[in-house]
């Protein structure tokens, strides 16, 4: 006799299964929930119970952990010691361990759950079996995924060989514990008052799908979802048209939708390309939005990314299909714009909900190096001009002040070393990635061009010399806004005071690399 | 009578540890091994299968699966129910759980293992026991790390509230499964013979320090490290002088050992600043090596980051004392070199084997977007000139070869869009990270001058039009290096013949962002 042991939170197609098992002459041995659930329906198994000849105890905290299960789970079928062991106890072997995990996850998501609740979905029984089970892959086929049930008959059926399936379902067996207990760690993190990062950490994701490569086409790719969190992104945008996202697609799109999502309180258009904005503006209608993005850059924004807050309509639609994008991410389409916009193969249209709140956020951000991974909060610092200082002799009005505001919310999303020119709310020069500052400022002011007459330059990091403020001046900006801090601001402050120009100090820093 | 279970496979500081908990009054239980090791050093204990009345079976794979265990941890103390069926079982309340896991990571590392070893140490029942007694973590104390001893007596002793103890080592406990089945996971999934990646990862880390702060002062930040690979990385890096390394400092110092890995074929000296080198000569003694660095942008390189496969000798130590540079990294300093630079207040100097070589290397690498992670395999591309095409009338000679193949080296680290003019086996331009081509050649063509004439330019990418060749002709460039694949490649090629420039196309693109 063969058999099987199933205790499943979860009783979608178990009945299927159990019959398929039943049929391929396998007695079923179970726990209360999946024992009654079978009974009811007319399908033959032996309670846990009656093998153990333990009741289940502790409001079912205890009712698998046995010696007479793991026996049959745990011996090496070919060792002679161990079968002379597990007759000697009689016990029985188990070829198939199949558990769907109380969901702790989802207790966790419902906000009506307690504490308490929460803590006794942790499953202690089912994730001991499916671990003894997968250590034994050689012997026991162990299924922690109720979507394997199929797979795993048909194989049976077939009569193939068990061996690759067993060695998958053991992999898939400890990567879902290990992320199982991940989740477990990560929520006790947050009910702590720890105020440092923890000892261990452990990162768990699923895929959301496989990418047709990387970076480049030699590298394989995938994109991973945090099962955790929730957060307005990509994993919650809803794709209307095109083809899959590249690699490089959903970090552009990323970048995007965080640069809107920092300018949430304004209507906002972003235009992205390499990771850098290469237009930016905020207030007014959404066909004055693109008009200015476009306006921004026209030669960048070939082949880039869009992201908005705001409903493409008909007319915004029709002046972008014009230009080649690569992405558009909305608030929404219109019916009329969708038609519009559909019409090309190669752009994909991206619907992302930019007003969703009330989401469990992930304040932290990572990145590889070799042999590690740092982790930092995410950059979330939320300025307020009020407590900015104006450190030279003229100043701002109070719209300037907000062109100012705007102009460093824009520098922050720019890669290291960053200046960004903006003007009537709407960039027109963008200095990113430079290894010296005044080579970014070059950069932005080379593009502003006469655009610079009047604008405002924000700096992501204090400048080092007076160079900045020398070069500023001869384009004729109106302001600079950075976080001050070096050596040498004096002579910055100097210069600005000599030269008629306004600085303003936010005492914050925004390197982004 | 306070009962403790006890069963560690490192026995390190344990017998301190049964002594202090026999005095605070409790009575030990124990599994065979840590039993006999007690007994031996005449320390009062009982064998765990006194308790369960069923003997350890199957070579120790079943020991401690037994509800009289289970029953004593799970139990809630102040549950009428649960403390009835103690009663009714006979079953003693375990206050303290203290388990060291079977050596799963260090079996895998020594190679003398084999597969069936590495099975065997995977801990079913220790795992389970830790996992319990972290589920009831408000009346258990879990400890999972033999380091975590003393600090649980100095609690307990002191007769604090336990509370919080029992809460973070309650973290700690599935903060340590989940890594622990992350690594058996990875382990498996490196067996298995699965082309694509899994579906569920978790990447588990150790925290090797927390930072000062990340990539601004407001962001807390720690760096992990990988426990499962090892590389020639920051990880395994001796610090000689100098202060904590920044965030920012782990990110470049990152990049900088990523260029000479990439070119340890020769000698090699790279200089980085805001994740872009700005610097890079190969071939040559370490003085020439740092005098082409300092040369190829003398001023990028302050406050900069260098690291070289040579050893800092006294004469290029006293050049490198002139200069402000954040860190030194080398395959080691002469005495000398180590006191003369070692003055420096602000210098960090670290030591790394760059010829380390059978490690076990990570393929992948990881950056997280919001809500998920983008999962690819490092760029890790080996380029063979023979492999190339030149697509023009004229050809380079072997020699120039030579300095094509390092000059896509190069390009192949900096940020996209990327361009890097090298002359001598020196950089003499790069142009990083602007949104489009033609920026970044600007940027390195005006930095190069004339240093450009009979230069080699490199390109990450195609050339989407014939502006970048225009502007290379001007400048007198040799020869333009670049993967191909434009529509209008052949505009390049017609406008490269027409100027007498050569052009070679690599076929594989490197896109860095």
């Amino acid at each position: 006799m063969k058999y099987a042991l199933i205790s499943v939170f979860d009783k979608t197609n178990v009945l299927e299964f159990a019959k398929d098992l039943n049929s391929l002459g396998y007695q079923i041995i179970t726990t209360g929930g999946t024992y009654n659930y079978l009974k009811e329906n007319k399908i033959e198994a032996i309670k846990v119970e009656d093998i153990t000849n333990f009741p289940e105890i502790l409001d079912g905290r205890v009712k698998t952990l046995h010696p007479m299960l793991y026996g049959g789970i745990l011996s090496i079928r070919n060792n002679e010691k161990h079968i002379k062991q597990v007759e000697e106890h009689k016990i029985n072997y188990f070829d198939i361990v199949a558990i769907d995990l109380y969901p702790f996850l989802k207790t966790v998501k419902n906000m009506q759950n307690t504490h308490e609740d929460i803590i006794e979905n942790i499953d202690i029984g089912g994730v001991s079996l499916i671990r003894a089970a997968a250590k034994n892959y050689k012997d026991v086929i162990t299924i922690c995924d109720i979507n394997d049930y199929q797979k795993v008959i048909n194989v049976l059926k077939s009569n193939e060989d068990t061996k690759e399936l067993k060695t998958w379902l053991a992999q898939k067996a400890f990567a879902h514990t290990s992320s199982y207990d991940s989740l477990i760690a990560n929520y006790l993190f947050t009910k702590s008052s720890n105020t440092h990062l923890p000892e261990q950490i452990t990162l768990s994701y699923s895929k959301k799908e496989d990418l047709r490569y990387g970076e480049n086409p030699h590298q394989i790719a995938a994109w991973y979802q945090d099962n955790y969190f929730e957060e307005i992104s990509l994993s919650n945008a809803t794709q209307l048209h095109g083809k899959q996202l590249s690699y490089n697609n959903l970090l552009d799109a990323n970048s995007a939708i965080n640069i809107v999502k920092d300018l949430n309180d304004y209507s906002c258009m972003v235009g992205i390309k390499h990771l850098n904005p290469c237009g930016v503006a905020i207030k007014g209608s959404v066909e004055e939005l693109w008009d200015k993005v476009y306006d921004s850059d026209s030669i960048s924004i070939f082949g880039g990314i869009l992201a908005t807050n705001q409903i493409i309509n008909k007319a915004v639609a029709e002046k972008l299909s014009k230009i080649f994008l690569e992405i558009i991410i909305a608030q929404d389409f219109d019916q009329d714009a969708l038609e519009i916009l559909s019409l090309k193969k190669n752009l994909r249209l991206l619907k992302l909900d930019f007003l969703n709140k009330n989401l469990n956020i992930n304040k932290y951000q990572y990145v590889s190096i070799d042999q590690g991974v740092l982790v930092q909060q995410k950059d979330n610092f939320k300025h307020k001009t009020s407590e900015w200082k104006t450190v030279t002799n003229n100043h701002l009005s109070d719209k300037e002040l907000e062109e100012a505001y705007f102009a460093f919310c824009v520098v922050k999303h720019v890669k290291s070393n960053a200046i960004a020119i903006t003007k009537n709310l709407q960039t027109v020069g963008v200095g990113p990635g430079q290894m010296n500052r005044i080579g970014s400022t070059k950069i932005a002011l080379e593009q502003a061009g006469t655009k610079a007459n009047d604008a405002i330059l924000s700096s992501d990091a204090f400048l080092p010399f007076n160079d900045v403020v020398e070069l500023a001046s001869q384009y004729k900006i109106k302001a600079i806004i950075q976080p001050g801090g070096s050596l040498k601001d004096q002579d910055s402050i100097d210069l600005a005071n000599e030269k008629g120009l306004v600085m303003i100090f936010t005492n914050v820093r925004h390197f982004k690399h």
